[in-house]
């Protein structure tokens, strides 16, 4: 291509949306990509970069075509956390080399970055925030803005600092627009600021942000220096993958999947599948202990699964509840005995309703009374069980510090089947020479 | 309290954030509340009010302890989508009351709000956004923004509008700041402008501003006239209020009920356990059609839940899958048929592998192989339909315009049962004389 087609190529390319360009650039093939870098500035390849939604180890291959200079110059003109994401999954030995090609202060603070924990403030603040003295006018804070706003994340957020870096104040950009050019930046800041520790869990970041309707929060350390600011489009991020996280626990499956290969679906698909199903044996074995039950009455086998159906919704339904309130982290909740207890209650209630419902249906279908009451009873004590374990289960997890939302969905219903198909043929047991009797 | 006390008191509830205010306001009783009218503005209320994350029919009874005129005051202060949330709640009679006592204008854009279909972007969209035409410098224009600064729901994005308020272009606050003060805004404006119809699906909107990262998208209707704009914080509900219904329907209950009370917790939970149980009863019906060949070969009862358990796991993936994808709206996505066509392999894939774990376990533990055989052949194939179910039947339910997340994993599970024990008796049947015939 010529230097015209080249510049006209640039013009279009550039007069598309970040957003937009990133989407074309995966699309690409590898020769392509090559000559796009050769045409477009480091600093134009960064903000395309900061805005592509490949995985990261995705991404790690593109920086892998390039010479590492001009790697390591877009990774420089990329935002700082964007940047952590991706130099998080380079070999070794790559980043050293990035790290050296980098000015000392980016790379020191990138350094810094790539220690911080998975899922905490510090894994998902940005470095690019704007922050000010407080013995100053609006108009020298205004300044400082505009010197900044282009390197910035945001400006429309500015930090007032003291001594040592720490966080005093807080103003708006509106705050520094509808004051007297001649006010004291400490006079109009707001005062105390909400702030997150950079190890706080990303999760309650997100509800602190939610909760407050910010544009985005300061990060601090232990010492209340300010290190960072976390945005809200970062935020949105968040929130979504900590629902989808749930949602997949949920159904046993990654729902993220990348679905255009069978071959690769059933391996997100089997491992889960394949531990249920071995779980699930668990319940057949117990049940083949009372085959000799139910070659004499095959009537019994008839209502294993409507019961085990019945219990095992009800145990999803009391975890879901369980799962959610975990997630949302509000504060005005009722203490973990409490929601036991009503759980409890709340089982006492459905079982009933539902064991009587089951009871009607068994004595009109089959004629037979005795074994709806055992039907009904059966499905009372399953249900009442499996309400209980739905809620207690997720917030053991949660004690010993695992997510909750692990694939717990398939697994309360396994263990309910189990704890169900105990209940059932016992209360059977007991019963049996009087269903029988007739 | 004398009105030393009072001021105090002004000063101390002003200094906190609305949204704090917003929940101290909620946890007092209506005596502390007709005080609290008393001795805020009905600025400063309507200011709490936009914070307030009660449900929309309590917000109302508030509004009703007032006086007219400070109810009307109230909305009047508050931003116009907020305030139509609530209003939507408010008796007929009482509406046009408000109304009456609102500005001509104000009312105006509430009762035109009122008429946006649920979950569009009109029903979400506030009109306090800054707008200016394009023929003037960024020195004029800041003027606009400074004086709208104080109404505006965000200052940050600003809106350049030609004749009929048809929309042109859009700058952020960053570039006026970062331009000259005599460029023309034409020159410098960002165009075209990405923006959303009124009638627009709020999934859609969510989905365009997390892609593009922004604050603020406008809202225009039919002629590209600018009517109103949605700013990020109202996004993030969305999203929220979205995967929570995902999540609630793949566990038949509503997550966000409010669980102290056991009674309404079971009367949440309980119609979907009996619709369910009552759909579970076919699947008895159909067990109890077979009990001829329980009594004949009890050993077939005993694997009946392991089967029926794993294609409903199988078939809550290919759903959970499925209702992402729909609810992502991705827009490169494969086509709907070829969905199913990798649904298909991935059902038999997982199915084959499944079929194949059960097959050994039965044969090695039953020392039986043509039993093995069958529960094998019958877990490969009611896998394999429970995978196509999951996928074809949101598809189906999106297609004629039922939302597909309201309590489908249940429906599914439910259903892959009837087919589940429908594949077994029947191949069971066929190979009857084989396994017994020892």
């Amino acid at each position: 291509l010529n230097s015209q087609k080249a510049r006209q190529f640039r013009e279009n390319y550039l007069d598309l949306h970040v957003y937009e360009q990133a989407q074309i650039f995966t699309e690409l093939n590898s020769q392509q990509r090559a000559r796009l870098y050769r045409y477009l500035t480091a600093k134009e390849v960064g903000d395309m970069f900061d805005a592509i939604e490949d995985e990261p180890e995705e991404v790690v291959k593109y920086f892998e075509e390039m010479t590492p200079q001009y790697a390591a110059n877009v990774i420089d003109e990329m935002y700082t956390d964007n940047a952590v994401d991706i130099l998080a999954y380079v070999p070794k030995k790559d980043l050293a080399g990035y790290l050296r090609l980098l000015p000392t202060e980016k790379a020191a603070e990138i350094r810094e970055m790539l220690h911080y924990e998975d899922k905490t403030a510090g894994a998902i603040m940005s470095t690019e925030y704007v922050a000010i003295a407080g013995n100053q006018t609006v108009r020298s804070a205004m300044h400082v803005v505009k010197r900044e706003a282009s390197d910035a994340e945001t400006i429309y957020y500015v930090y007032v600092v003291g001594s040592d870096n720490k966080l005093i104040g807080v103003l708006t950009l509106r705050d520094l627009l509808i004051n007297d050019d001649d006010q004291m930046i400490t006079d109009i800041m707001t005062t105390p600021v909400m702030s997150v520790k950079v190890s706080d869990d990303q999760a309650e970041v997100a509800q602190t942000i939610r909760d407050y309707n910010f544009l985005a929060i300061p990060v601090t350390d232990y010492e209340n220096k300010l290190i960072g600011i976390i945005n809200v489009d970062d935020i949105i991020d968040v929130i979504d993958e900590e629902s989808a996280e749930d949602y997949s626990g949920l159904a046993a499956v990654d729902t993220e999947e990348v679905a255009d290969n069978p071959i690769k679906a059933a391996s997100n698909r089997l491992p889960w599948l394949i531990v249920l199903l071995l779980l699930g044996m668990s319940t057949t074995t117990l049940i083949s202990h009372y085959e000799g039950m139910i070659s004499q009455a095959s009537i019994l086998a008839i209502f294993v699964s409507s019961i085990t159906g019945t219990a095992g919704n009800a145990g999803t339904q009391s975890l879901a509840v369980a799962v959610r309130r975990l997630a949302s982290r509000d504060e005005d909740q009722p203490s973990v005995y409490r929601q036991f207890f009503i759980e409890l209650l709340t089982g006492l209630v459905t079982g009933l309703v539902t064991g009587l419902t089951i009871f009607l249906i068994v004595g009109f279908w089959k004629q037979n009374f005795i074994l709806g009451f055992v039907i009904g009873m059966a499905m009372m004590c399953a249900i009442t069980v499996a309400n209980l374990a739905g809620s207690f289960i997720p917030n053991l997890m949660d004690k010993i510090g695992v997510d909750p939302a692990v694939a717990s969905g398939p697994f309360i219903s396994t263990l309910s089947d189990l704890t169900s198909v105990l209940i059932y043929f016992n209360i059977a047991k007991l019963f049996m020479k009087f269903f029988m009797g007739t």
